[in-house]
């Protein structure tokens, strides 16, 4: 057994996870390469080799859970590669306005095929909730309505909503409560699909970043775009919200965090999932939101993440068989590493799921304190 | 009419404040160096000239709401005082061990006859919870309630609780949910007072700063100390509630706050309230808690603050005739305008309520989301 072998062995074992070993979140070594490139590359090592078939693993989730509560990541992340990427998310913009294009046309344009097929039957990519759901459909239906009643919509409200996907919380509040949406979106292909669902509503999807809004609304939200919009623009983002929210409205954000602050994404999941992706913590959103907000209420429910990974996943694999052709093997490999290790992410407590309520100082507090 | 008068008058009349007025929010001048002393030393000088008797308001409360709502404070204050204060806090800690002391000799330790006249039956000097309640007995109670359900308080559970004021938590949970508490507390008067209330029961309150408690608990939580503590020392708190947690444990605060991050607390409120004093922002406690904690819910209910101050201000007026022999009439139009003030701040939204469950990461989440 080489070093690396016996490091990495070591490591893992900290984590209560043995090589070949016969449980469900042990893994199958299948080249011994693998030790070497974990050592060298890390996390985007430790993905990569998964994609190109060096080891496998029953659970990926339950082996992620391991990893992030043993901390295995931290203890790994740090060589000169990780300092180069830290290094360039403080010189660089990863979010401008030319790069946010990236994630549109490399995740949200790969395809509604896929989309539909995994996720719920109103195409919700962002996290359900669970609380009295049986299954995905009913706890996607129950987030959205948790939404509209945090953000008490009503009748010919005007609701903006930043990052809009296919439109699935406009036509909801529109159906529902009778809200007039406009959303913004740069993704081309969801658009299309969001603008065919949502006709004969009052719903106006428009190709356009969150930074180009303008107009006057009773609420200004948005459901999985921060995780997108990087440290550096979280102020502009405010200041979009403000700009564009009524004196006495309300805001609100669902938004991934994390524990701890960062400038950067995981190297893999940036390379093959979410390009310039970066996940906000408590301090980063707090600064931003002074001078303009008031925080109303802060809720996490980052364990029902897991839940909904894990049913995006079932349904992703149900569904291969009429992928497969589109999409190929490498891709399934990789889909699925990426479903079941953020599955673990949120079971290990590592990352979160929150929303957040906001109003102006002077305003009453409204009725957004809802479990 | 002179040019201190003249802006004076000016920034009132912006905030909807008229001199010599009939509404309840307009002031009544007695004695005209208010305005040269206004433009002089802001906040203290308001305060200080209010309690000489050179101004007067039939709604202190209503004041001050319209006064923060407009923002006044902040215009006023850019001055070099103003600049001394602050740099002062950045160069000293003014909450170390020896200055940490200053608030219970001059605050808590006053007199237990007014507070027992001021407030609730149990002796609650934190916002009460009103959402179902009649009276401040009630609200308070519920506010117990509450946090005792928010960690999840049960048979025999072991509770550490820093700064326990009379020990009027210790008391419920101990009495309500069979709970055993460790409270520590500088101020010796409530200390007295709350070891002979909480005779034969499984609590122990003892002299001591936060900083120096050791042992190890089933939950950790203070009621209405993060606002002693100052922002250099948040830090220090987490690493003691760390320190003092069990692995699967579960932390709690509950503490006012505020929109923008500062490192001072008001002057007049330092000078004559509460030395050392300042409250926090969601940056700054957010911050000093990563690499330690998950933030599983963060609850605001600053409304609640508003109607708990009235309650208390009504309380105080009434037991007036029977503490004004040992008080003293400067005494009470400092302590009127202190809760007045206070209520007017949580009114215009300046001031915020929060309630904060943290555990750890790699717990699983608490049934903490309680409303």
């Amino acid at each position: 057994m080489n070093s690396s072998t016996r490091i990495v062995h070591e490591l893992l074992e900290s984590a209560g996870i043995a090589v070949n070993g016969h449980k469900p979140w042990d893994i199958q070594v299948h080249d011994n390469r693998l030790y070497d490139r974990v050592l060298c590359d890390a996390s985007l090592g430790l993905g990569e080799s998964y994609m190109d078939g060096w080891w496998d693993c029953q659970a990926v989730d339950a082996f992620f859970n391991r990893l992030f509560r043993a901390n295995l990541r931290e203890k790994v992340e740090k060589n000169w590669r990780m300092g180069w990427y830290v290094l360039k998310s403080k010189l660089i913009n990863r979010q401008s306005l030319t790069k946010a294009k990236e994630v549109a046309e490399r995740h949200y344009d790969l395809g509604n095929d896929l989309y539909q097929a995994m996720l719920d039957k109103r195409l919700n990519y962002t996290c359900a909730y669970w609380k009295n759901a049986q299954n995905l459909d009913e706890a996607q239906e129950a987030k959205l309505d948790l939404i509209c009643r945090k953000i008490g919509a009503r009748q010919n409200m005007k609701i903006l909503e930043l990052g809009c996907g296919w439109g699935s919380f406009a036509k909801y509040a529109a159906e529902n409560y009778g809200a007039s949406v406009v959303g913004v979106n740069i993704s081309k292909e969801q658009l299309a699909l969001g603008r065919e669902r949502s006709k004969g509503l009052p719903i106006e999807l428009r190709l356009q970043d969150y930074r180009e809004v303008q107009g006057e609304y009773d609420a200004v939200i948005s459901i999985g775009i921060i995780e997108h919009v990087g440290y550096k623009n979280y102020k502009i983002y405010m200041d979009v919200v403000d700009r564009c929210l009524k004196k006495d409205g309300i805001a609100f954000i669902h938004t991934i965090g994390i524990n701890i602050s960062k400038t950067t994404g995981d190297p893999w999941t940036d390379k093959y999932i979410f390009p310039n992706g970066m996940l906000p913590s408590i301090n980063q959103i707090g600064k931003a939101m002074e001078k303009k907000f008031v925080m109303e209420d802060w809720h996490n429910f980052g364990p029902y993440y897991d839940k909904t990974l894990m049913a995006w996943h079932h349904n992703f694999n149900a569904a291969w068989p009429k992928l497969k052709d589109r999409y190929g093997d490498r891709f399934r490999r990789t889909w699925n590493y990426y479903l079941l290790s953020s599955a673990g992410g949120f079971r290990s407590r590592s990352l979160q799921l929150w929303q957040i309520v906001m109003t102006r100082p002077g305003t009453s507090q409204p009725e957004c304190r809802l479990v």
